[in-house]
């Protein structure tokens, strides 16, 4: 039975993919034996940037298949649109991982992500997660979602050593927000950026994957 | 590295537990290779009914090491007069596993239940959950947090042979509702029962554990 991870190379998409991984699943055709879970890792691109190419290394080191998702461009200036209504980027980055999420279900059966349970951005409500699967007869799974922080970072410890970067480093990981601020760069010049995205927000990438015993 | 689970000996709890056990940890002392997480199952008695040996049997099933916590009863009375004053029994329920989850959490480092996305009871806010891990310097893990009804199906499917039962067959399970229950109908009368619980509420219990090849 195969998954459809959404990847950004990052810490906690990572770690949702090894989790997913670890999770026996028996073959119809053998109820003697189990396989597991087949982890397929998902980076979405707009073609802006080259960044989904991280991503594509920290699958190597992860060892799962990876595939990039080309989306419209036209989600992403939407996305552009609503932070510039907005004032903040929020909202914006939710839209693009919805229709993230809408993309790679067309074609899985089961699909999932690395939110967790302390994020804000880009959390689904039930009623919007419960629409996903229902509209596109998928599974949806977050497989951090019961975890904490601190739990996380537990965990990740175990499998990963990480890099944390600021948000102001470009190019060195695969999340949406880095074709959302270049777009918006183009468009509504630096300044627009700085007002709109927050100082200190960092982002992880995973640089070394610990032998997975 | 052990992580303690509520358990009831039903599909939810038997669930978490095979999540977490499939989880690899790295010991300390060998970063070379790997152990996995050592589940211990604990289900929580008031000494009212013996229902745990319900569990005790599926825990044998599972093959994980089981032990029963004994609260104390003064909890369930203070459960029963709020289901009482209530007229429903949600937040009685839902006070029970708080005192169940800071029991465990005194003696664990990492604590867990079988709380799933659909739950409506007994289902903590995240302020409490912060709260508990908090106050007693604890991993609180919910593993089925991020998944459906739906993907827990399809999951249990693959490990378990279960039984659904009505609420109304009591000793089917190590549920906290059964003793509540019992002190209820001794307290005041089977007629409160029928007033206070759903009818057509179920359970389940695990009957059957697959091959976990």
């Amino acid at each position: 039975m195969e998954v459809s991870v959404l990847f950004s190379g990052g810490k906690d998409s990572s770690l949702a993919a090894v989790i997913l991984s670890a999770l026996p699943y028996f073959s119809k055709k053998s109820r003697e034996g189990s396989t597991f879970f087949e982890v397929e890792l998902v980076t979405c691109s707009f073609g802006v940037l080259s960044n989904w190419k991280q991503a594509e290394k920290v699958a190597k080191k992860l060892g799962f298949p990876f595939r990039v998702l080309k989306l419209k461009k036209e989600i992403l200036n939407e996305a552009a649109r609503q932070v510039i209504k907005d004032g903040f980027p929020n909202n914006g980055i939710k839209y693009i991982h919805q229709k993230a999420l809408e993309a790679v279900a067309k074609k899985s059966e089961i699909i999932a992500d690395g939110i967790r349970r302390d994020d804000r951005v880009p959390v689904l409500s039930l009623a919007e997660i419960r629409r996903l699967e229902d509209k596109f007869d998928v599974h949806y799974i977050q497989p951090l979602m019961g975890y904490s922080r601190k739990t996380i970072d537990l965990l990740v410890k175990q499998f990963f050593i990480v890099k944390e970067y600021k948000s102001t480093s470009f190019f060195k990981g695969a999340e949406y927000e880095f074709e959302l601020r270049e777009i918006i760069r183009k468009g509504y010049g630096i300044r627009k950026i700085k007002e709109i995205f927050p100082k200190n927000h960092s982002h992880s990438i995973v640089k070394e994957v610990k032998s997975r015993g």
